[in-house]
C-alpha cells in the first residue's frame, strides 16, 4: 500500500481549506511539516492549530512526500506555475482542473473536499467530509486515494470536467441558496423579525429533501401561477431594486420549468 | 375558556392545505363536518382522509361554530365574497389581509400554517406546525389563539402587514431556494450525476444555518471577488440562459451584500 507510506505532509496556503484539511491530517496520524503563505502574519492560525512552523516557498517545495495546494482558485495559476517539487503534489480546487499541475511534479493531482469550509469550521468539524480525487495516472491516483480515505469515509474519483460541473452546482445549490436566506434575514431585520422564525419552516423542507427530488417540492405564488400574490410581494420589494430582479428572473424560471 | 368548545369545523376547500389542517383537527378531537369544493370530485382526497363528506356551497356556510377557508390565494377575493356565516371563519392564507373577510361573519380572523403542505406531507405528518393567527378582534383573537393551540404548541399572534412580509420571505428562502436545488438537479442529470451527490455538502450547511445567521456564512466565488472561477461558470452555462442570468444577478448581489 504505497499510500499508506506517506505521513508528512506540507501546505501551500494558510487558510480555512488548508487548516481543516490539516487538522484532518493530523488526526490521521500525520505530522504536518508546516505551511507557506507569502504573508507570514497570516499564517498564524494554521501554526496555531497544527503545532507546526511557517517555512518560506523554497523550503516548502523541498517537501519529499506530500504537498498540499490550498489557495483560492484566482491564486492557483501563477502557484502552481513556481513549484518543482520531488513530493506528490495535490490541489484543493473544485473548479480547477488537474493538468494546472502538469509542470509542477511527476506526480500530481486533486484532493477536493466536498464541504463549504468557513472560519467557524475549520477546527474541531467532526463531520464525514466526502472527497472528489483525481490523479495524473493510475498509481497516483492510486496514492490520492489511499491518503484520502485515511481522512474520510467517502472518497470518490472524479475526473476534472466533470468535477467542475459538480462544483458549478455547489455554488449554485449552496452559496446562492445562502445568499436567498441573507436577503430574508435582511428583509425580516425591518420588519423586526429574526431569520430564526423561518427555521421550522425550512427545517421542515429540509427534511423532505432527504427523500424527494427538489423537482417534486415546489410550491408557492409561482408554481401556483398566482399572480396577484406574485404582485403583491414585488410590491412589498419596491424600494429593493436588486431584490425585486431577483424575485422577478426566480419565478418567471420556476413557471417556464414547470 | 370558550375556544375550547368549538369542536366541530368545516372547510371550504379541500386541497393540500384543508388537508393538512382537518388531519391536525381530527387529532385534537375535532369533529370535521365536511367540505366544499365547486368540483366535487376533487373533495375525493379530503373525504377519504376525514371520513367527512361533500357539501354544497350553501350548506357549508350553515356550519355554526368554525368555517376554514382554505382555498388558493387568488381564488380568496371572489370567494370570501360570498360568504355569509354566523360560524367564526378564519383563512389560512399568508399573504392575505384579514380585513378580506370583513363582510363574511361577525368573528374572523387567519390561520397561516408555516409550513409548505405538498401532497407528499398532507397526511401522515407529526411535525410541530407554527401557527401565525390573527383575530378580527381581542375576544376573536382569543379564540383563533385557543382553537390554534390545539393543533400546535407554537401560536404567534401576528398582524397582516407583518405576516405578508413573513410570507414574502418564506417564499424567498424556500420556494426560491428549491428552484435552484431543482436547476442543480437538472445541471448534475446532464452530467450522469445525481442530486444526491449535493446532500453531504447541503446538510452540513443547513446544520450551521441552524446556529448562524446566513450574512455570516457565505463562501464560494462571489464572495472571495474570483472572477475566473465565475467566468469558467458562466462559460458551462452558455447554453441555458435563464440560468446565466441567474448566475449573474446573484453573484453581483452577493458581491454587493459584501
Amino acid at each position: 500500500m504505497p499510500g499508506k507510506e506517506i505521513k508528512t505532509v506540507s501546505f501551500v496556503g494558510s487558510g480555512n481549506v488548508a487548516c481543516a484539511l490539516a487538522y484532518r491530517f493530523q488526526l490521521a496520524g500525520f505530522t504536518i511539516r508546516g505551511c507557506h503563505n507569502p504573508h507570514r502574519k497570516h499564517a498564524a492560525p494554521f501554526i496555531q492549530l497544527t503545532g507546526s512552523q511557517w517555512l518560506s516557498f523554497e523550503q516548502i517545495i523541498q517537501e519529499k512526500n506530500l504537498l498540499i495546494v490550498a489557495i483560492p482558485d484566482d491564486a492557483l495559476p501563477a502557484v502552481c506555475k513556481k513549484i518543482q517539487t520531488t513530493a506528490l503534489v495535490l490541489h484543493t480546487s473544485g473548479s480547477t482542473h488537474i493538468n494546472l499541475l502538469q509542470h509542477a511534479a511527476k506526480g500530481y493531482g486533486v484532493l477536493y473536499p466536498f464541504q463549504s469550509v468557513t472560519a467557524h469550521s475549520a477546527k474541531n468539524n467532526k463531520e464525514v467530509i466526502p472527497f472528489y480525487i483525481e490523479g495524473n495516472n493510475i498509481s497516483t491516483q492510486r496514492k490520492v486515494y489511499l491518503i484520502a480515505k485515511q481522512l474520510s469515509d467517502e472518497v470518490y474519483p472524479m475526473k476534472s470536467e466533470k468535477r467542475q460541473h459538480l462544483h458549478l452546482a455547489a455554488v449554485m445549490a449552496q452559496n446562492f441558496s445562502n445568499h436567498l436566506f441573507h436577503i430574508t434575514e435582511l428583509l425580516l431585520k425591518k420588519e423586526k423579525l429574526k431569520f430564526r422564525e423561518l427555521m421550522p419552516l425550512l427545517w421542515s423542507y429540509f427534511s423532505k429533501l432527504q427523500h424527494h427530488n427538489p423537482s417534486t417540492l415546489q410550491t408557492g405564488p409561482a408554481i401556483r401561477g398566482d399572480k396577484k400574490t406574485m404582485a403583491k410581494h414585488l410590491e412589498l420589494l419596491k424600494v429593493h431594486k436588486e431584490w425585486k430582479k431577483i424575485y422577478r428572473i426566480l419565478s418567471s424560471d420556476i413557471i417556464r420549468q414547470k
